[in-house]
Order: structure tokens, then C-alpha cells, then sequence
């Protein structure tokens, strides 16, 4: 089928996914944990075909690597199934109740967004992880996944429609586009898509955003800082800094750079090398940090660097208000933390920091979906409407207002027959 | 100064705004007022110079005409400003409270989104209202307006200027962008400028929405619909529509396309002509509609039109279901209505209709912030993410997550020495 027609089919499906039981989206998401597991030999043999195939196109290893969809990899996918048939619905919330006059009844209620575009790079599980949060949360959904990871995305595609058919979801609610053009047809389809989340480097996602009038949801880069006050506690700053770059590295929330204020900079500079050193991160730091500890120069170009690797590049200032000038210019909006003993200094921090994440004593490796909580992750925003931070399912939701009358004019307000009362009414 | 460095200010002013005591903006507000007060002759002394210039040049008469900003317009403003003041600050709300550990407590809290780029063409008091607006969310804003309204917009800019200011509110947090390059140079500029608000005529709008990465609040059409259902109240049917369409034509919540029910159209439609013909309303009708009232052919063409005007597109469909689909194909997900005494009719209709404001027995006319209680409006947006439907000061906007720790690492949890607890805390 056109690309176009998916589309449509998509939107239509979308109408009817909108308004359908919580129990009936359940019982999908559980047909297709069953059909995952009941196929899982399948689907290991599409794999590794697509595997052998993109190791004999010569394909670069880090994207072989993430193409990767083994049993492991299938049975943790099918867990995170089953925990989000456990997470209430996030469709039909009632938002706000207002009485606007005796009889005439205001209500903001949480609904779908409607279709959703997602773009990924070889990684298979990405597949089944969006497009099952979509239908929890109500949305149909269009995949484009790289050509490297075509015949599992063929078969999880197929099984995810098997499944969700058999619990009557409408067909058409999921499609995979494989035309031959590339991703770009797909960006242009702003009239049948609401929103694209892509999954890939951050390169693949910049370039998404860069090329589409519709929202993106997610985020290209993750420049994260941590600030080490003047009124830092030294040690709780080494474990801190250490946690946040060295806990695992090729994520986007792990700490890139670190800024030092210069008064306690010969202190903890040294003692934060020694403990940096057990795991050989490579230190790039400014001249004035080149004067305490052995470090390599860092350029401009480091402030600007999403490192994924063990390299933390160091600059000292001489007040807070330069370390958030610095991370207000620096910065991807992503996550940034103050370790620090004042409170009217992190709370300064917290508050002009323009970050979706603003951390106080803390790692930067918190922020995600698991540790805040949300039970399960759409993604993380650095965009500055609808969803920052940590997506959750209500990401995935926008709301519409449903007004209920008994024959309600607005002439008789006009010409002051009758006059709003706007009472607030509980939410149930 | 040039366009790009107005806007790299306003960035930097957005920060500081970002952390302005609520008592604050207040205070700047009630100034923008006392300046308003004080220098309305000059204001109306700079209008009328715009006016007759415009006049000379021939330009369009309804352009002429919302470019009027006199005596009574500016005391409308300025009693805008003063509702406004009285409305609580809609940042530093806390949205949600958690506690993901012993002594790491995560809070998402309301905070502005940045800046606010607004392009409206003439009226001049939407360069106020929506300014004043983003003071009290905190929000910078760069204004673009019409060349034809050049002399008020200046006076006005400057004296909102002068007295934010006076309340140490930090200088460029407003500019009037004035370049002589269109209002494209403003659509580019991504990198700093966060929302954009266009306020002018609808073809304006789609313009704008069209050629911007940037998003945009607001709607270009209001193809608003009523449904009379085959169990609807007569005469109560005749009262919403009537409303619907006569009560204020040049809004984009009055009803274009009137929806009617096969089973009720011959009861309905002549009750329904003797109504609107005492205000003169055109009808333009399918041809099933052409079989029981005099009236107009319509067209294709006629379902897909804004009229703004005293006229009325009708169609006559066999079920619910048709008319439900009507809607999502034509409309423009702004507002529409159902006249039923069925509930489940209604139900239906408002879960499947794909529009903002979807209303049961009242008027389509009822779309509208101030109506709805919201105290202040900043448009209606037919968007699917962010904010749908009338927009209150929420709707300028986002938040961002504090976390809050006491040398809290994520080792510690990968490693299972310790393990989330994610209890909810009481929202003060």
C-alpha cells in the first residue's frame, strides 16, 4: 500500500482506538506478549538474518550491535508488556470540572494525541516498546525502521497486528512504511501525523528535527553538567561527579562536563582525579584547571561535546552565576546539577538553570522515566512545550473539553439574562 | 539593533523573568496600566496618524478598521490588565511530589516557557494583551506587527518598556521587531524563540503555521459544525443553531456547517428557515436539503469554508456515524455540537469527534476562555499537543523536574544496595 493511504488508514484507526475500553487495549497488549513468546524462534531466525546480512554489507559494528533482538532481549521486551498493561490508563482522565452555569457542565478530559510517527535506527525493540505504549495510551502509530533491521521489524510488525486484530483493535491502527524513499516522505506527512518520536544517535534525531514541520518528542543531545559550589562537600562531590560520569557512559544523561568553582577548585580537583582515574577517564580542562591537576587542554568545541566516553572535560569559575551562564549557553536543556552545602545557592541554580532536569546533591543519572517513577518511558524531552524531562505515558495524551448543556445560548449571557457562575467541581 | 540581537537579549531576559517574584510582575503590570492611563492621548494621537495614513494608502477596509485602537479600546485594555493582575501566578506550581528514596524527593513544578514570538497583523491591543500575558507567565516576547499599524505599535512597545523597566523587570525582555525583511526572518529564528502566537485573519495564520519549524499556538479555521441528531428537541434545535450562527458571525466559533439528521430533517429544517431568515442568514444545501427548504446548492467547496458571515452550509446525513465522519474529514477541530436527547448519541459523538471542544445541547458560541472561567485568554489552539481549545495562562507554560538528594548516586540503585521506594507526597 502508498505511504499516503497508511497514513489514512492510520488516522481513521486512530478515531476508533480513541474510544476504546481500557480492558479491550489489555487484552491487546496481552495477545501480543503471547504472540512474542509463542514466535520467539522466528523471530531470533529473521535477526540473525538480518544480522549476517548487514555484517556482510560491512555495516559499522555499533549499529550491528544494536540491531541485535535475542531471547534475552524478546523476554525483557515482553516484561515490560506486562508492566504496562499493570499502568492505569492514561485516556479518559477527567482534568477540570467547572460548572459554568446551572445545567452547563465544563469538562477537560485526557485523550490521545492521534497518530504517531516513529523513526528508529536498527535497534528492533524500540519497535514493540513505542508502538505498545501507543496503544495503552490510545494512538496509532506509523514505524519507519532502518532497512538493516527489515525482516525483524517485518515479522514483530505482523504479529503485533495478528494480535491486537484478534482483540478487535482496529486494522490499519499500526503500519510499517517501507518505501524505498527515505525517511523524508515520512516527515512530510504533517497532516496525518501529530507527533514523531525518533530512536537512533544523536545525529539521526537532530536531523529529524531539523526536517519536519511536525513535533518532535525526544531529544538530540545530552550536554549534562554538574556544578561543584564553592560550598561543596569535597567527598560527596567526588561520588557525585564519579556516579554521574562514570556509571555508564554512552547514555545522555551522563555528566559531560564538569564546571568548578574556583575557590575550592585546588581542593577537589585533585582528589577528584585520583578517584576518576581508577576508571581512565580522560580530563579535558580549561588553563586554569590545567594549573592544579595534569589534564588535557579543552577547546571550545569541548564545551559543545556529547562525549558518550569515558573524557570529562573541566572548566573553573568564579561565581554561580557563571557556571549557569556557562550551562545556559553550553547546555542541551537535558539534566544539570549543583552539588553544593548552601540552599539559597541550589535553589538559584534550580531556578535560572534552563533545564528540564535541575538536580540538587544528586547524580545526573537520575533523570529517567524507572528512577522518577512514570513506569514507563516515552522518552526524554528537551523541547520546551508539551512533555520536558522524562516522558511518561501522558505524554502521549493531549485533552479535549466536552461541554454539556440543556440547551444553552450564549445570547442570554450577551445581553445579561443570565450571568456564569465558573464553580469549581471535584474530580472524582 | 538588529533582529538577531533582540532576540538573543530577550533570551537572556527570559531567564531572569523566569525566577520574578509573582509580586513583581504584579507590580510591572499594574505600571503598564498607570502608562497606558497617562499617555492615551498620545496613543490615540499616534493611531489616528496610522489610520489616515493607511486610508490614504488605499488599504483594505476591515484592516483599516481593526487598526483603530481609541479612547474605549485602550480603557478595555488597560481594564484587561488590571483582571489580569488578579489572576495567581501560574509558575511555581508544584504539578507532582515524589519521593523516589529516603531523602531524594523529585518535584515537576510549572515554570514559563521561555520566549514567546508573536506576529499579528494591525490590532494593536492584541500587542498588549498578549505581552502582558507573557509577563505574568514570565515569559520574554518578541513582537512582530504590521507595518500599517508601525506608530501605535512603537508608542505602545515603548511605554510598556518604560514602565516594566520601572518595576527592575530586566531590560529586553520586549522588543518590536521592525526589520524591513517580512516576517519570515522571524519564522527562522528557532534557535530562540520557543512558541510563536500569530493573531490576525486566518489565511495569516496557515501562512504562518506553514512556514515555521518553530511551534505555533493558535488556530488558522474554525470550521465549527452542529449536529441535530434524529432524537433532538426541536425546538431547543432550533435555538442552539440559530445562536450557533447568528449570535457574532465574524468569530471562529460560530458554526459554518449545519449536520441534520434524515429522520428529523423535514420537522426540523422549515422550523429551522423561519429562525434564520429573520436575521437573513443564506442557506446553502445538499440536495436532499434542496427537496424540503428553499435554498442555495451547495458545494464541496462550502464544507470546507469558514464564511465568517450570515451564511450556512447544510447537509443531511443518515446516521451519527456519517456525521461523525463529516466533521473529522471537514472541520477543523475547533468546535462542534451535538443536539440530542440520546446520551448515548452524545457520548458517541463527543469520544469521536477529533476536536478540541465537543459539546452536547449548547452552542458552538460557548468556545471561549472567558467563558469557560480561564480569566484570561491567550487564543484557541486546534493543535494535538501541548494545549487544545481555549488557552488560559497555562498554556504559557511548561515545567521542570528539581530533584532534590543528599549525595544520592544511581550506583547504588544499579547495584541494588538500595532500591526506589517512588512514594507520592502531598501536593501543598
Amino acid at each position: 500500500m502508498e505511504m499516503i493511504q497508511l497514513a489514512k488508514e492510520a488516522k481513521k484507526a486512530s478515531i476508533i482506538l480513541a474510544s476504546t475500553a481500557t480492558e479491550r487495549k489489555n487484552l491487546a497488549l496481552k495477545l501480543i506478549a503471547d504472540y512474542l513468546m509463542n514466535h520467539i524462534d522466528e523471530i531470533v531466525k529473521e535477526n540473525e538474518e538480518d544480522i549476517r546480512r548487514s555484517m556482510e554489507e560491512n555495516l559499522p559494528e555499533p549499529l550491528v550491535k544494536r540491531l541485535k533482538f535475542d531471547r534475552k532481549k524478546i523476554l525483557d521486551t515482553v516484561e515490560g508488556i506486562k508492566s504496562l498493561i499493570s499502568l492505569p490508563d492514561p485516556v479518559g482522565k477527567k482534568l477540570l470540572a467547572t460548572e459554568l452555569d446551572e445545567g452547563l457542565t465544563l469538562y477537560r478530559v485526557s485523550c490521545p494525541i492521534g497518530v504517531i510517527g516513529v523513526i528508529f535506527e536498527s535497534r528492533p525493540d524500540a519497535l514493540v516498546q513505542i508502538s505498545t505504549l501507543c496503544l495503552k495510551s490510545g494512538n496509532a502509530v506509523l514505524l519507519k525502521g532502518g532497512r538493516e533491521a527489515i525482516r525483524t521489524n517485518r515479522i514483530l510488525t505482523e504479529l503485533i497486528q495478528k494480535a491486537t486484530l484478534e482483540a478487535d483493535i482496529p486494522q490499519g491502527w499500526i503500519s510499517l512504511l517501507e518505501s524505498r524513499d527515505d525517511v523524508n516522505q515520512m516527515l512530510k506527512l504533517d497532516k496525518y501525523i501529530d507527533l514523531i518520536i525518533p530512536r537512533g544517535s544523536n545525529e539521526f534525531v537532530r536531523y529529524i528535527m531539523e526536517n519536519s514541520r511536525i513535533p518532535v518528542l525526544g531529544h538530540a543531545d545530552g550536554i549534562c553538567h554538574c556544578y561543584v559550589d564553592s560550598d561543596a562537600d569535597i567527598k560527596m562531590a567526588v561520588d557525585i561527579v564519579n556516579d554521574a560520569k562514570t556509571q555508564y557512559v554512552a547514555v545522555c544523561n551522563a555528566t559531560e562536563t564538569l564546571l568548578v568553582h574556583s575557590a575550592i577548585a585546588s581542593r577537589f580537583l585533585p582528589e577528584l582525579k585520583r578517584k576518576l582515574d581508577e576508571s581512565n577517564v580522560e580530563l579535558r580542562g580549561c588553563e586554569r584547571t590545567q594549573r592544579i591537576i595534569e589534564v588535557k587542554p579543552a577547546s571550545e568545541e569541548d564545551w559543545r561535546t556529547e562525549y558518550l566516553d569515558y573524557i570529562l572535560s573541566v572548566k573553573i569559575v568564579d561565581s554561580i552565576d557563571e557556571a549557569i551562564e556557562h550551562i545556559n549557553t553550553y547546555g542541551s536543556g537535558h539534566t544539570d546539577a549543583i552539588i553544593t552545602d548552601n540552599r539559597g545557592h541550589a535553589e538559584k541554580f534550580m531556578d535560572l538553570v534552563d533545564s528540564g532536569n535541575v538536580f540538587w546533591n544528586c547524580s545526573t543519572r537520575f533523570s529517567d522515566g524507572f528512577r522518577y517513577g512514570f513506569g514507563a518511558e516515552v522518552g526524554i524531552s528537551t523541547s520546551k512545550i508539551h512533555a520536558r524531562g522524562p516522558v511518561g505515558l501522558d505524554g502521549l495524551t493531549i485533552y479535549k473539553y466536552k461541554l454539556i448543556g440543556k440547551g444553552h445560548i450564549v445570547a442570554d449571557y450577551a445581553e445579561h439574562r443570565r450571568t456564569f457562575k465558573h464553580r469549581p467541581l471535584p474530580l472524582d
